[in-house]
């Protein structure tokens, strides 16, 4: 098949593989709780290799000249280097011990970046039915519908995502709650939801107003997301106030209205 | 009408109730973004309002010799005496700040306590659409099919629920990031949803295995998913190990086997 080098197409492409892949991580959704324990990591497992698979084989095929970066594939082969090529970097199960608990926060996250510019991004949750979209230039939509960044513009008013991370050091912990109790007397109040790729859809749609998070998983948890956040009228940045590096593993995110006093409070939260 | 005191009865009357609740619910919640900060707390007032005025105004017409404590009337009237008599308890938006920011946990909860014992509880998400139901000694569903906590054994892979409250001095700030930091290092991850009686109903379906919150608004954000959670063969306690007492503003909840090692480590990190 050519390569259609259309944006609209790279979407519908992406949104194609990201609900097949859906179909896959809801019947395992389903099933994980009825496995023993051991059974449960093999779920996971081949949930994600499957969903991988699936979407990799998919895009290929469309797109042979393009390079892709997948969470499965980076952690059997090492960290693959982004280029200015066209890259899809793909989440295929996002939020895995969600996944493992029943916890509806799952999803599969897809981004392609074009000169490292996250320019096309699907991040869909097969059980609640939501599927984000993003397109460069071209907006962000919730299920088809336009969405926006919350109109918020105090810190006091705002409603915060964050996550706990999986690293148990006493230095990582230590840091991680000492920034959450400083937070704690400027923000509204918190949420953890376990998806990285789904906290940041939430900006997107201003369902929350800030997200930061620190030591993620890699560019997969934050390509798709990235762009449906600009699209909405966010932004995405280091936690610092620096350009956001997509493959920096820090990530944070507001509307333009909120950015700098978070940047600042998130500076002396540390 | 002659009442009926069936429990099946009571608990078809509050899940009627709950229902048409959570149209307006529902109704309110695509409707506070598109409005002004301060139309928004009029919103959730009236929502509020509009909502307990409908679940007590059909219950008090079903069983006219109940007693009623609800959060509106209660925050109107001051704190209601819970007696031996058949109370119906309820909250009728639990998670207001979800509810103002469209993050989609948001509930009715309604409990009938029989002897200051919760008997009958519904806890009702119209946002995604689902129903938690219970009923003492009759086995505890969501959408009608039967729940069960889950069957962790180990702290170290049990997912915790708990929320920061909306208390923002010192001392109590302090108390909540310190449990939180110590907890850290004992359980696999933290979620915070911001709906005590949406964590309850997790316990009870087994999507989060351990649950604590310390100093939320009075009983109408437990006495529904209390029975709902006992029926699903989960605990309810007091965090310290000690018997839980409905109007304490204090709750721990998990399966049997999960309650001893939780309230130890909830002791340790006081």
């Amino acid at each position: 098949m050519a390569e259609n080098d259309s944006l609209a197409q790279f979407l519908s492409s992406a949104v194609d593989a990201a609900k097949k892949a859906g179909q896959i991580i809801r019947k395992g959704f389903y099933e994980t709780k009825h496995v023993e324990h051991k059974s449960q990591v093999d779920l996971v497992t081949e949930t994600d290799k499957a969903c991988e698979d699936l979407i990799f084989n998919d895009l290929k095929q469309l797109y042979p000249t393009h390079k892709f970066i997948g969470e499965e594939t980076t952690a059997a082969n090492g960290v693959t280097e982004l280029t200015d090529d066209h890259t899809w970097i793909v989440d295929p199960l996002d939020g895995t011990t969600n996944f493992v608990h029943g916890f509806p926060f799952v999803c599969v996250s897809i981004g392609l970046t074009i000169g490292k510019i996250p320019t096309v991004g699907v991040v869909y949750n097969p059980i609640i039915d939501e599927l984000f979209t993003g397109i460069r230039g071209g907006g962000a939509f919730l299920n088809g519908n336009p969405i926006k960044v919350s109109s918020k513009n105090e810190l006091v008013k705002s409603l915060l995502a964050t996550e706990v991370g999986v690293k148990r050091d006493n230095l990582t912990v230590d840091a991680t709650t000492g920034r959450i109790n400083r937070l704690l007397f400027k923000v509204r109040s918190i949420r953890m939801s376990g998806s990285c790729a789904l906290n940041l859809c939430g900006i997107a749609c201003g369902r929350i107003d800030l997200f930061y998070e620190l030591g993620f998983g890699g560019p997969w948890d934050v390509a798709g997301g990235a762009v449906i956040v600009t699209e909405a009228g966010g932004c995405v940045y280091d936690p610092s106030g620096k350009e956001f590096g997509i493959t920096s593993q820090r990530v944070a995110a507001s509307n333009p209205l909120l950015k700098d006093a978070f940047v600042e409070v998130l500076r002396d939260s540390e």
